[in-house]
């Protein structure tokens, strides 16, 4: 057990959430370091909740949705891994790792601009081995009409030009002015009825932390494949089912945990001297 | 709209989700004002999730448990309200009220803490309107052995006599050691298969910001009523049957969205050049 009065380490390393603590942990360092915004931690708790309630792992659904995901990466002419504060504060590496199999540069797009934050969000991901990141020249950027907010800023060497761009950890207007101006959406969303969700072409609903590992494995395998298994792959692949996959087993996950917590409040009730 | 370059203004009031925002907002500048911890963020981002599955509005459950949960106040012979970081930035006015209506002291008792957090959240609860505030002099704390947290150290006028005590926003450990010494817990928690809920004698499943002015409004009514009444509405609750329906109203809403997500993927899929 370690505990102390810092309060980033209250947390004993035995502790059964330790594996979320660790990233919580990472969230409020970013927010620390400039990487993540305020309400970039709000947007990690919801995160939090809806992996929760997704039992935690990458399903069978999820997985497919990341098989898809990297054949239409791979398939691209130029695509492009769209990042924002939580993502370069939760797996830098593994972004850097994802952009170079791919082959897909990384471009930094922020929704809360701040003074020093791309600088900051830069520096993590250099320290992580990227070699080049876009969006980082705010008097080069051009602007996608369709959007009002601070993020309608893109590179011209990047999302400006890309045909499929990998936005996880998406807002919803964003996505849907991407799909507008007809850019194909992969996205990374725990929330399976979100704006982005509903939006992209293919909707990973998975904890970051674990797609991204996982996309980097399944890359390696499908770059040594033709580019007629890709299509078959994203042909096969079927967002609507996909989505209607994942509510289902927020479903069954909560019908689950509705038995198991009859069973503790019977038991409580019985050892405990209560109100009823 | 009102949109500027200041990140927590960015959402015009016209925004279909202005309510939310608004108490994101709130608990971000409480945050700054050192009355927040860091994981609070999360924990508000975690409980924004939960009520969003539980639609956003209190429900006829949570009703029933508000009712119990002032019956159980009022019959107290100490009830004390327990006030942390999130609470005091969420709905400091309505807590004062609720002490006063209630004739139950606030207690400051935080997980976190940090220089000058008890002194920014007392400011917060005078500011209020606060009269009487306990937990301030640390010297005066007693502990509470079952606890090894910071929240172990209690106020000897406050908790430790209650025999009745409202944890709003509480953490398991805390709401399990308080049951171990006998106290009778009113829990208010979104997630209603957290340790709290489970371990409380009355867990509201609602949304703080609503669910105070609700008690607020409930004891005004049943101050006016006899012991006997009160008895006999405690005594009707079943927190069992309250934790499952709440599981109940999540299974619900989130098949509801299942199907208003499938027509909603049916007329994009209709209307765009996608994958499939």
């Amino acid at each position: 057990m370690t505990t102390n009065n810092d309060q980033d380490h209250l947390i004993p390393i035995d502790h059964p959430r330790y594996e979320s603590l660790k990233y919580r942990h990472k969230i409020i360092e970013g927010m620390k370091a400039l990487v993540v915004a305020e309400a970039g931690l709000i947007a990690h708790g919801r995160g939090e909740c809806f992996d929760y309630m997704l039992g935690e792992k990458t399903n069978e659904t999820a997985k497919d949705a990341i098989e898809a995901a990297v054949a239409l990466l791979l398939t691209a002419t130029h695509p492009v891994i769209s990042v924002n504060g939580n993502t370069a504060a939760l797996c830098p590496n593994e972004l850097v790792d994802l952009s170079e199999i791919i082959n897909a540069p990384l471009e930094i797009n922020l929704f809360y601009r701040k003074e020093g934050r791309i600088e900051a969000i830069k520096k993590v991901l250099e320290e992580a081995g990227a070699k080049q990141i876009l969006g980082l020249d705010e008097l080069k950027m051009v602007e996608i009409e369709e959007l009002s907010s601070n993020r309608r800023n893109v590179d011209p060497n990047g999302i400006k030009i890309a045909d499929v761009v990998f936005v996880p950890l998406e807002d919803g207007d964003r996505t849907e002015a991407l799909k507008k101006i007809g850019k194909k959406i992969v996205a990374v969303d725990l929330n399976p009825i979100s704006r982005t969700s509903i939006w992209a072409d293919i909707t990973i609903v998975d904890n970051i932390v674990r797609v991204v590992p996982e996309m980097i494995k399944i890359a390696k395998k499908l770059k040594e494949t033709d580019e007629k298994n890709l299509k078959n792959i994203i042909k096969r692949f079927d967002n609507k089912k996909n989505i209607q996959f994942s509510l289902n087993t927020i479903i069954k996950y909560t019908k689950k945990q509705k038995k198991k917590t009859f069973i503790k409040l019977k038991k409580k009730n019985k050892n405990q001297n209560l109100i009823k």
